[in-house]
C-alpha cells in the first residue's frame, strides 16, 4: 500500500525570530517537527507513497500537526486521535559563534507517549509496504511507546518490510544504559541503521574511526547496510556535511557540502528520507549521494521540513551552481 | 514589607496575531499571565509594594515569566525556583462574532502544580504586609498546591493580613463539587470575596440577583466585602463592565463601560488589582470605581497585564475623554 | 470513489496586513483560494473524501496552491501539471466604511485557461463519486475551460453524480449576454444552484423577491434545489448573512447571522460547502442551516478557506454563545 | 509655476502596531506626516501641481521625509536642507473604548524651528503659483517660524496667490493668548480659514452654533470663505464626519460620513486637501463636497497620508457603495 | 532637460522573508525592480536629473510602480498610461550555501510588452538631454518592445544623446540567436556597452579573457566604451565584485570588492549607475570605480534598488572602514 | 546596599529590521540601551545587586526605559523623574560588508541633560555599596551632567566604593580637548579604567603598544587596574573579540573569540560587566575572562542588554561547544 511508513512523534517547534534569545522572545515561529514525519515528509515529496503513524490529540494544535502531513502529501489515515494527551513542544533558539543554538523540550504527557499496545492494526499498515522507519527517540518516550514500537517493528518484519532505523539517542529522554538495552534488542530485525559516531559511543560504546564503526554495528547486529553522517561543526553559522555507508563489504562515501547554517534542524532527517529514496529507488551509492544532498540543502531554509524536489536533489549531485538561478 | 502579596500559577499565552485561528498559525504572540501576577503588576503600576509568589523552571521561559513581573516593579524574590516542573501554556484564539474567543490549556506538570509545603517560609512574606491575594484557580492546581494555598491563607491571617479571594472557577481543572469542598473551607478566612453569578452558581449553587449571590456569599462565610462583576457580551468584540459590592450593609454599584475589546483575558484581575487599590487607599466605593476603570481599560490593550498609570484610572473615573489626546 | 469532486481555478491571493491600500503594500499576506477549491477544502474538513481538479504549473507556486489543498485532506491525485501557464493572482485590499474592500484580478493565462479537452479522464474521476460542484467562473476562464466544463457535467451526470453549480457572475471575465448563453446551457443538467439575487437578475434578467426568483429559476431550468443567499451589507465591517432554498415544493429558511467581518471573502463558497454538506448527510433543511452558520464563521478568519470542524458547526445551530471557552 | 505650494513641519510618527500601548511596543510602525505635507500630497494625487516649503537635515531621516513628499508627485526643490537641526517626532498610541488614542510630541529643535528669515526665496517659490497653503502650527514651532510664515504670506499675496489657512491649534506648542496674538494677524490677509468650532472658542474665544461661529470668523477677519469640520465622536473606533463652509452669503452643508476608524490622523488635512481642490477646479459647494469625502476615506487607512485618487473621491460624492468592489 | 533617461520595465518584486523557499511562503515582501528603473535611480539620488520611460497599468499596481520613482526623484512624466495589461512579477527566493537565490518571471502580458510605436514622443524626450540608457531586456519582451527600442535609440541619437546600453540577455524571454540578430543590429549606435564574459559568449559567441573580449565588442560595433564586470561567486552568501573598462585605447581596471550579500539583485545596474555617473561628472577611471563600489553597496540591502548617496560611495572609493559609524 | 551603582543615560534604539537601511525603513525594532544601564542589567543578571541611576520623563517612554532596567532585577528606586525633558534616541542602521553599521544619535535635551546638582542624594545611595560605575558619555552629555558626575564620584569615593570607568569618547559630543580637559580631573578618583587604544590615543594622545597604553594610563593616573579591550574588525558581520588588564604590576590576557556578529553595539559595556562581575567575585584575571566571554557573547543577539546567566558565561570559560545543545 506504501512505500515508506514511519512511525513516531511531531512537535510543535517554537522558536524566536532573528537571533533573540528565548528569553527575549515576544513571538514565536510555530513549526512542526518530529524525526520520523521530517523523513516522510521528504520522502512524499520524491514522489514516493508514504504514511505517518502517530497518536495526537482531537484539537487544534493535533490537526494542525496532521495538516503540515498532509500539505506534503503524506497519508495521515493511521493516525489515532484521542482526547487526551497534549501536542509535545520544543523551544528552538538559533545561536551565533560562540553562541550556540539550543533546545528545550517540553514534550512530556504528549499523546503519543500515552500510547497503548494495540491501538495501531499494524498489520494493516504495512500490507503492501515497502520499508519501515523509526527512530531510538520512539521507544525513549515511554515504556508503553517502547512495546508500541517493538511490535510495529516485528508486524513490519512479518509483513516482509525492510526496516530502517535512526540510532537518534536523546539524553533527556533516557539514559544510554536504557537505550543500549531496548534498543539492542530492536537491532536484531533492523536492516538499515542511520547513525552518528557519537550516538554510538555513547549507546553501544563502540569507538574508532568511523568506518571501524560501521564495521563493528554492522557485525555485531547483523544490519545489511550502515551508514554513518559527519557534520563537521566550523562555526555556528557554517559547517560542512558528509557521510559514508558500509554495505555488500564495501564502503560508499558522500562528498562533502560546504554549507552556510540558516537552521540546521532536520538535517538529519533529511539525509535519512535521502538515504531512503536513493537506496528504494537505486542502490547504497545513490542512497548515500541523495542523503547528502538532502542534507545540506535542507540546513538552508527554515523548519525542520524538506521543502524540495527530487529535481532539486539532481541538481546537487552534478554540480552545485551557486549562481542565481533565473 | 509589602502593600500587597499574590500567590499563584502564571503561563506563557501563545496566541496567533491578525484573528487567526490556531490551526493557521505560523506565528505566536508571547505574552504572559496568571490572575494573580496580573492583579501584582496592576498594583504595583499604582505605586503600591507588592510581591507575587509562584514557583518557576529555571530555564529561559521560567526566567522569561519572572521578568515580566520584575519589569512592573513586582518583587519576585520569593518565587521558589526549581529544576523540575515546566512553565504551563495557554493558547489563546482571538474571535469575532458569532466565532467566540477560545482557550486550550496545556498547564499540566506546571512547576507550581508541584510545589510541597515547607517550599514558601510564608510567616516570613506576610511581615509587615497588609494583604494577600489568591484565587480558586491556585487551589485547583495541585492537590498540594491546595495545601500550600491554605496554608498562605493562615499564616496570612495570623500575620493581621486582610485576605482577598478571587473565585474564578475553571472547569477544566477540577468539578465544582471538588471546587466547593476546597473552597468553602478556604472561604471562613477570607475577608473579600470578588466573584460573578456564574461562578457562584457553578460552585455554590447560589441562584438570585446580584444583590441577592453578594448577600448570600456575606452571609454564608462572614465575609467583609463581596464584590460581583457583570460583564455584558454584546459581540465577540464589543461588550459592557459594570459592578456591585455589598459591604458594610450596603450596595455600591459602578457606572455601565462601553468597551470596543481589543483583548478581553485579564479584565477580571485587572478589576481586582483596581479594586483593591481602592480598597487599600480609600474605601469600597473607591475599589467599585477603580476596579470597573481597570477592567475597562485592561480589554483595550493585548495581553493579560495593566499596562495603566494610576492618572489614566483617574481620568476615566471623571469621564470618558473618547478624543485623541495630544 | 469521492463524496465531492470540484473543478476550477484557485489563484494566489496577496493583500496588505492590517488595511494598508495596495498601494501603500511593502508586504502582502499570502493566501490561496478560488471557488471550488474552498468548497472541496470546507467538505473535506467535515469528513467527506473529496477532490479537487485543477491545472497547475510544475513550479513552486502550482505546489503551494496544491499543498493548501492537501493540508485540509483534499485529493489532488487528478490535478493536471504542465510546464506552462502561470498561476493567476488576485490582489485583496480590506477596506473599512466608507472604503470598501476591492480586488484586482490578474489571472490571464494561467494553467487552467489553457486546458484542453481530453487532459482530465473525468469518468475515472467521477467513478462512483456522489457529487459534481462547479461554478460559474470555470467557464468564464477561457473557451477550452468552458468546453472542459461541459464535458465534465455531462460526464458527471453519467456517472449517476449530482450536479451542484454556483452561478458566481465575475463582470471581469465575461458580459451578461455571454454568461447566460453558456450557463443556459449548463443549467439543464444541474441538479442544485445556488446564486444570489444580484447575480441572477445580471445573467437571466430575473427580478422579483427572493421567493420568486427561486421559483423561476427552478421553472426554467428544471433545477431541484434552488438556493438564494442574503449577505446584508451594514458597514463594511459588520453585515448579516441568511439564506433560503426552493426544493420540493417548499422554501426553507435559515437564520440571520450577525457577522463581525474579518474577512469577507470566501463566504459564499462556505455557504456552498456548508450546504452541500447538509445536503449530503441530512436534507434540505440541514443544508440551508449548515451552509448559513458556515458562511457566518467565515467571514471572521482570514483567508478564503474554511477552517472550521463539524462540531463548530453544530454548535452555531444549537445557539451562538459568544463568551470566551475555555 | 503650482497650483498650490505649502509650509510647514513634518515629523517621522511612531506608532506601535495591534493597539498595544507605547509603553508596551517592541517596534513602531515609521510614517511621515505634517498637516501641510498631507495637504500637498493628497492634492498632488488629485493631479494637481504642488510644492511643499520645509526644513530638513541632511540625513537619512530627512531624506526619508523629503522622499515620501516626492512618492507622492509633491516637489521638493524649495526644500532648505541644513547640517543642525533634527527630524521632530510624534510617538501615536491607537487607543479602543475607553482608551483614547494619545500622542506625545518629541518635535523640539527640529530643524524647521531653526529657520531664518531669507532662507526661502519666497517670491520665486509663488510666481504663477495659485493657492499657498499654511496652518496654525507652523508659526506656533518657534520666533523665526512665525516670522518666516508671516513673511511667506505676504510674498503669497503680493505675488496673487489665494491665502488657505488651517487654524489648527495646539495646545502644546503656545498659549491661547500667544495663538491669537500671531494668528489675529496673519488672519488678515486669508481667504479661507479651515477650523473646529474647538479651535475657535480656544484660540479667538467665539461661542455659538457652527454657523454663527462661521459668521463671527468671516467678519472679524474679512475672509472669503470659512469653514468649519465637525468630527462626531461616537466610540474610538467609529465616528461621524461632515462640515459646512459659508461663503458668498450662504452656507454649504456636506452630507454626514459614518467612519470605521483605522487610523483618524490625518481627517483635517484630507479634509483641506479635498476643500482646496473642490474649490480650485469648482466651487465652494464642490470643495466641501471633496472635503468631507476625503476626510472619511483618510480614516480607514493607515497613516497621516492620503492615498487616494479623484476618481475614488467622486464615487464617494455619488453613492458609498459598501460592498466588496471587484 | 535631463541628464539621464532610461526606457525598460519594473516588476513588482515578491520575495518570502527570512530565507523561507516560495513554496513555503506566507507573505511576500514587496519591491519593485527593474534594470532600467534601478539606473535611474541611482543617478537620481546622485544628483543627476532623471527620467524613465515605461507603460503601466492605470491601477494601484501601476501607481506603486511610479510611486517608487518618484520617491527619488526620478522624472515619470513621460510614462505611458494604460487601462490594459498588468504590472509584471518576478518572484525571488533567496538561497544559501548550497541552495542557490532562484527566480521566477511571470511578466507576460505586462502594460510595457503592449506598447506601441508612437505612444512616446522620443524627440520630445531627448530634447537637451544627455545620455540614454536601457538593456537587452527591453527589446526581449516584445516585437513592439523591440521596435519601440530601436526608434528610441534612433531618436536619442539624433538628439545627440551618448547611449549606454547593458547587454543584459535574458534566456527565458529569447533565444542566442534572436538576441544576435536583435542586438547586433543595435549596436551600431550603442557609446558605452556594459556587459559581463558570459553574456558576450551567449549572445555574440566571443571568447577570451575580459580583455580581449572587451576588445573584440568594441571592434566588431565601434563602441567607445566597454565595461565587463566580474562577479566573483564564493558562496551563496559572500562574494567579490570588480570590473574592468576599455575606452581609448586602454584599460582600465576596478579594485575587488569584498561583499557580504544580505540581496544580490540589482548589483548590475548599481553598478550602470555608478559608472554613468563617474563618466558624465568626470572620465572612464571614475567610471569604473564608482560602478565597482556602488555595485558593492548595493549587495548589502535589501530591494534592487541603490539607496545611496554620492557621499557614501566617495567614502569607498577612499578605503573601506568598517567600523560602526558613530 | 548594593554591590554595584552605576549613573548615566539610556536611550530608545530604533533600528529597521533585516539590514534595511534607516532610510528605507517602514518599521523599527524598539530597544533601550545606554552604557551604564548595560552594565548594571549584565551585573544583575549574574545575581549582583545593582541600582542605575539617571533622569527620565513622566510618559510612557520614560517608565518603558526604567522597565528595561526593572526587568532584569536592577533597582530603578533612584531614578529621578521629571516633567520635562525627552527620552533621547540613536538610531541604528545595521550594515553587512562593505557597508558598515551606522549610528546617528537625537539625544539632546534628553532628561538626564537637564540634571541638576543636588537631585540625587549620592551619600545615601552609595551606603554600603562597593563599586560605582559610570563612562565618559555621562560627563559629555551637558555641564551639569559633568558637574553631577563629578560629584557622584566624589561621594563615592567618601563612601569608600571601588570607581569604574569606561573612557568611551564620543566624538559627537565633545572635542578631544573638551574630554581630556574633564576626564583627567575625574581619573584622580578611579580604581579602574576599561578602555581602548584608540580612544586614549584621541583624548589624551598616548601612543604605543597596548601594554605601553595600558602602563602609560596606570602611571599618569595612579590607577589600580586598566583593561584594554581589543575588538578586531574582520568583515562586518564577523570579527574577534580578546583583551588585556594591567594591575599588580603583571599584564592579564584574555582569549581570543571569533564572533559572528549579530549585533555588535553593547560588546563593550557587556565586557565591563562581565570584568567587574569577575573583579568584585574573583581577581583581576577572572575579570578578564568573564569580561571577553561576555562580550564575545553579547555580539550573538539583538539589543544592547546582556541577556546571558553566569553558567553561561563560565561555559564559554571552559570550551566554546558551537554544537547545538539540546
Amino acid at each position: 500500500m506504501y512505500d515508506v511508513v514511519s512511525f513516531g512523534e511531531a512537535m510543535l517547534r517554537l522558536s524566536p525570530p532573528d537571533y533573540l534569545r528565548l528569553e527575549q522572545a515576544r513571538s514565536f515561529d510555530v513549526n512542526v517537527g518530529g524525526c520520523e514525519l521530517n523523513v516522510a515528509v521528504g520522502l512524499s515529496r520524491f514522489g514516493l507513497k508514504t504514511a505517518w503513524v502517530t497518536r495526537l490529540p482531537r484539537n487544534p494544535l493535533g490537526r494542525m500537526v496532521a495538516n503540515k502531513a498532509r500539505e506534503h502529501g503524506v497519508d495521515t489515515s493511521n493516525i489515532v486521535w484521542t482526547d487526551g494527551g497534549r501536542v509535545g513542544i520544543y523551544y528552538l533558539e538559533l545561536g551565533s559563534t560562540p553562541r550556540p543554538s539550543q533546545v528545550i523540550y517540553d514534550r512530556k504527557g504528549s499523546a503519543i507517549s500515552l500510547i497503548k499496545p494495540g491501538e495501531v492494526d499494524w498489520p494493516k499498515v504495512f500490507e503492501d509496504t515497502r520499508l519501515f522507519h523509526t527512530s531510538g527517540i520512539t521507544p525513549a518516550l515511554s515504556k508503553s511507546c517502547a512495546e508500541v514500537t517493538a511490535q510495529a517493528i516485528e508486524a513490519a518484519k512479518e509483513a516482509g518490510c525492510k526496516i530502517c532505523f535512526d540510532l537518534n539517542y536523546r539524553g533527556r529522554l533516557w539514559s544510554p544504559e536504557e537505550a543500549e538495552k531496548c534498543l539492542s534488542r530492536l537491532m536484531g530485525k533492523v536492516d538499515i541503521l542511520i547513525t552518528t559516531q557519537f550516538d554510538t559511543e555513547t549507546v553501544f560504546g563502540m569507538k574508532g574511526s568511523y568506518e571501524e564503526i560501521a564495521s563493528q554495528l554492522k557485525e555485531r547486529f547483523g544490519l545489511s547496510v550502515v551508514a554513518i553522517t559527519l557534520r563537521e561543526v566550523r562555526t555556528v553559522l557554517t559547517g560542512g556535511w558528509t557521510s559514508l555507508a558500509l554495505a555488500d563489504g564495501r564502503f560508499y562515501r558522500g562528498k562533502m557540502y560546504d554549507v552556510e547554517i540558516i537552521d540546521r534542524v532536520g538535517a538529519g532527517d533529511a539525509y535519512t528520507a535521502g538515504f531512503i529514496y536513493g537506496y528504494l529507488t537505486g542502490d547504497v551509492e545513490k542512497a548515500v549521494a541523495c542523503g547528502d544532498a538532502m542534507a545540506a540543502l535542507e540546513q538552508t531554509i527554515p523548519g525542520d521540513l524538506s521543502w524540495f524536489t527530487e529535481e532539486e536533489v539532481q541538481k546537487q549531485l552534478k554540480k552545485a551552481d551557486l549562481r542565481i538561478q533565473r
